[in-house]
């Protein structure tokens, strides 16, 4: 479905996150090489910030030099910076700029390292949410067996969720592992604790109710339990922002312990320390198979705009994920699909909102 | 702590469970072996279930014989069995009577590997709550960096938890790791999608606030995040049911899916073989650190009696680990302990939140 001859244009918040800009610019540039060798057409980068501490390490970068344009500012959203502020005082940041470009249609997508809650902030008011979703998504892959993902969201945008919001979510949700992710009928998930009807909360044991109503780009599964995303059980995990947050962390705690395992066997005895040295091989197979860095890239779902937050600690490599991120829902027409998709879902989740509503009332 | 002259009886429901009664019985067998091993006094067990069913194996376990008798009974709680219907007609089964010897002060603690719904509506009944406790609370231990453990609850006894539930949830949590895991000064976190003071719901804000003022057996040391309990940042994690549900069984699945990852390296091109089979004595060192029956027994608190869940599929090695959390816990008079520290707790919480209803007030 992606057209090779339509041109991407990506806005990139080049002063955002900690290893601004150098870790950005080297990350467009290894986009654009890794276009080139797939045959495709690299994106067109509108690199948001300050020309002088961008052009000592644009000179070093031919091939993004010759794919790009800088919009000048030297202006930025700290880390530190409330997004309260930042919507009052930061029109003319880096963020701000990027953001715009994409509002002005400048640009199909943003892409920043910077503050969260500015980005989020700043994208709403820009991009503003599309016509009947309530409220933005966070969304991002998790590792799953068999070399897959799981989509999860909500990853925090939203402390709770209504069994409205939980709905919009999985047409969200499933639009994107149908249109981006390209199959054919995700299987998606509402996450409980565990898998029978009378489980969960009230908001959730509605959601599902409408979920069993509501067309989806997708299957939609019943309830998943935690570790029904990292099994591969489900293709989509639909969750409140609390849940998700959690849930996506716990998941890399526990990574990182297994991880530490192993390093410690280094300082064992000696039979312990003989393992860890033959078991490195398979150990550099499997860092290279989660790597974190290579499911860089949280989409901010539900905008009239592609917003992709990279990890603010991210390094080239991660931010060229998360740049990928963005030129993938944008190739793929993301929010083409979802307003194509919504009007039906809505329709039929009003009908039955309203009959829930006149049952209850009998 | 431990009186080593003290004499602990153990009820065991031993028809409860996928590979009951073989795997309770052998697990007893396993604790007491491990006593004698460590030259303590080994605990008495009461057997409640169908001696037809039971003899056969107590005839090949002598060691557990001389240590125990049956409770005949030859009516069982099925895994399918309403909690409600348990508690109408359920009186009579192995687990309804191992729970009463408790009650009867027969035995110092119950556990069992049957239906969780039924186990701990019975053990509510029976037991009966704690005064000042409005709900009790399922707690078990998850693995941490440095060989370290963090307990974790609630785990599912409440799908939501009001600020007032989770601050008795710390100072249950938080006597359970000084006095039975015998830290000194636990490090009690609040799961939070974030360090900052203004994340999370209201109730989770308005429990940082009482859990500040209110006495522990630990020091409050804020908001947790997902990974802070694999990272070994916080000795006990305080969070509703619902989240800690969905928290454990992420780390769980997380855990199979690097396993799974190295398992099919088996299968994968020469160089994946020749690397898997190197690193297989490293992950059976792995495999047996973060063995998930090393994890065994989720414990019911905030009851007048110390009850233990063993997971449903266990077999004698993880019964073995869920029947030595009740020893633990009777030892080391875990309920005793909360006792003590619970009314001082209770009225600083019901000053602060008289304070926090007048401040809203004005």
């Amino acid at each position: 479905m992606v057209t090779q001859t339509q041109s991407i244009t990506l806005a990139l918040d080049v002063m955002g996150g900690d290893l601004a800009p150098q870790s950005v610019l080297r990350g467009a540039e290894i986009v654009i090489k890794r276009c080139q060798q797939a045959n495709k057409k690299p994106p067109h980068f509108l690199l948001f910030g300050d020309e002088m501490k961008i052009t000592p390490f644009l000179d070093k970068l031919p091939l993004l030099q010759s794919f790009s344009q800088i919009g000048q500012t030297d202006k930025v959203v700290s880390n530190t910076d409330k997004p309260s502020t930042v919507i009052r005082k930061g029109r003319d940041t880096s963020m701000a700029l990027a953001i715009q470009s994409v509002v002005d249609a400048r640009a199909q997508a943003v892409v920043s390292a910077g503050n969260t809650g500015a980005l989020m902030a700043l994208a709403m008011r820009g991009m503003r949410l599309i016509d009947g979703i309530d409220r933005p998504a966070i969304a991002a892959p998790m590792p799953a067996r068999q070399g897959g993902k799981c989509i999860v969201l909500d990853l925090g945008a939203n402390i709770e969720a209504s069994a409205q919001m939980l709905v919009q979510f999985a047409v969200m949700g499933g639009v994107y592992a149908r249109h981006v992710l390209e199959l054919e009928n995700p299987r998606i998930g509402l996450v409980n604790v565990g898998s029978e009807d009378q489980k969960g909360s009230a908001s959730i044991k509605e959601a599902a109710d409408l979920l069993r109503k509501v067309p989806l780009a997708g299957d939609f599964i019943g309830f998943a339990e935690g570790y029904d995303m990292a099994r591969g059980n489900v293709d989509v995990a639909v969750t409140d922002g609390f849940t998700g947050n959690v849930l996506l962390k716990t998941a890399e705690g526990t990574a990182s312990l297994i991880s530490d395992k192993f390093r410690r066997m280094r300082h064992g005895h000696i039979f312990k320390r003989l393992a860890f040295w033959l078991a490195s091989p398979a150990l550099a197979m499997l860092k290279h198979d989660i790597d974190p860095r290579k499911y860089n890239g949280a989409m901010f779902l539900g905008l009239n705009g592609i917003c992709v937050k990279s990890h603010g600690g991210s390094d080239s490599t991660a931010n060229a994920t998360a740049i990928e991120v963005a030129l993938n829902l944008a190739e793929h027409n993301y929010n083409q699909h979802v307003a194509q998709d919504l009007p039906k879902a809505l329709a039929v989740l009003q009908d039955a909102l309203v009959d829930m509503a006149a049952a209850s009332d009998t």
